[in-house]
């Protein structure tokens, strides 16, 4: 191994799991942002984080409801997908701009979006500051699947996405950004 | 989408990256985990964080030094890294039963593993505790990369390790319980 640089690091380090955070303001309005970096945090309770930056409209969101669903999109909502990981909530309705339905989530204020692959329902009970993100750390109170769609998006390098499940299929290639 | 179980969710959100997390304790010995539940999570500076269970070798060696390195074992590492998945650092020398070669970091104290993919040095800025789990999160200090290598590890519901590139090719399907 030799030395290399954080971008060629985010290269190699591909793909990982690309998800959408839906989350509402005080108002109930609903946002949608799309992010790779969420990781499962604790089997029992069961715990999962995202790591969103500042100034984001789902930051604001988060400070007024704190709550927060992460969606994993479906192969066949790449478009919508991109469109989340690209544009800012403070300008567009995002769910407006991608044609995504929102659900009712069973017990968080934040939509389910309708099709995606995974749905986990989540509430905020720590939050720590990490460089130019902040940490959102939550409990999962309730999940949801659609069986029989298993294959979502995975983001390659931050500029891809495709979608693929275990063997092997790729079905989408999009540049995002 | 219906409601599913965590087990059923787990399946859903694969694959993940796997990486093996090498620690030392105050007196130099190494260990090595592997784990899933990893992040980045900041650009600027640049961070990531990784969630290691209560009560680990990993955890003991982070209280003496706070300091680790998170490796991405390549394709052909599998073996190893299902080990390092699999057994207690407390009963047995992981370099020694995996034949992983160290390689001194450029600034911190655990080693590298020669042969991966990646090796991010990181240095441990703050703790939280979360669930049955600790989060370690760390300043990124220096990276390393194999060129040509850029194949590694896959996570399948925590229960199989894969291998892939972008375009789709899956080389290892490997039982690591």
């Amino acid at each position: 191994m030799t030395e290399i640089s954080w971008m060629k690091a985010i290269e190699f380090a591909s793909p990982h799991p690309y998800v959408l955070v839906t989350t509402v303001d005080r108002g109930g309005a609903p946002n949608i942002i799309g992010i790779s970096w969420w990781t499962i945090v604790s089997w029992s309770p069961q715990m999962m984080l995202i790591s969103v930056g500042h100034g984001k409209k789902t930051s604001e969101n988060l400070e007024q409801v704190k709550e927060f669903v992460v969606n994993f999109p479906s192969e066949g909502q790449a478009k919508g997908a991109w469109i989340c990981g690209t544009k800012t909530g403070a300008k567009i309705d995002k769910f407006k701009e991608t044609g995504f339905k929102p659900m009712s989530a069973k017990i968080v204020k934040p939509p389910l979006i309708e099709g995606a692959v995974l749905a986990y329902e989540c509430k905020v009970t720590s939050e720590v500051t990490t460089g130019d993100h902040r940490l959102y750390i939550a409990d999962v109170v309730a999940i949801h699947g659609t069986e029989g769609a298993p294959r979502h998006l995975m983001s390659m390098r931050y500029d891809t996405m495709v979608s693929l499940d275990h063997t092997g299929y790729i079905n989408v290639s999009l540049p995002y950004k």
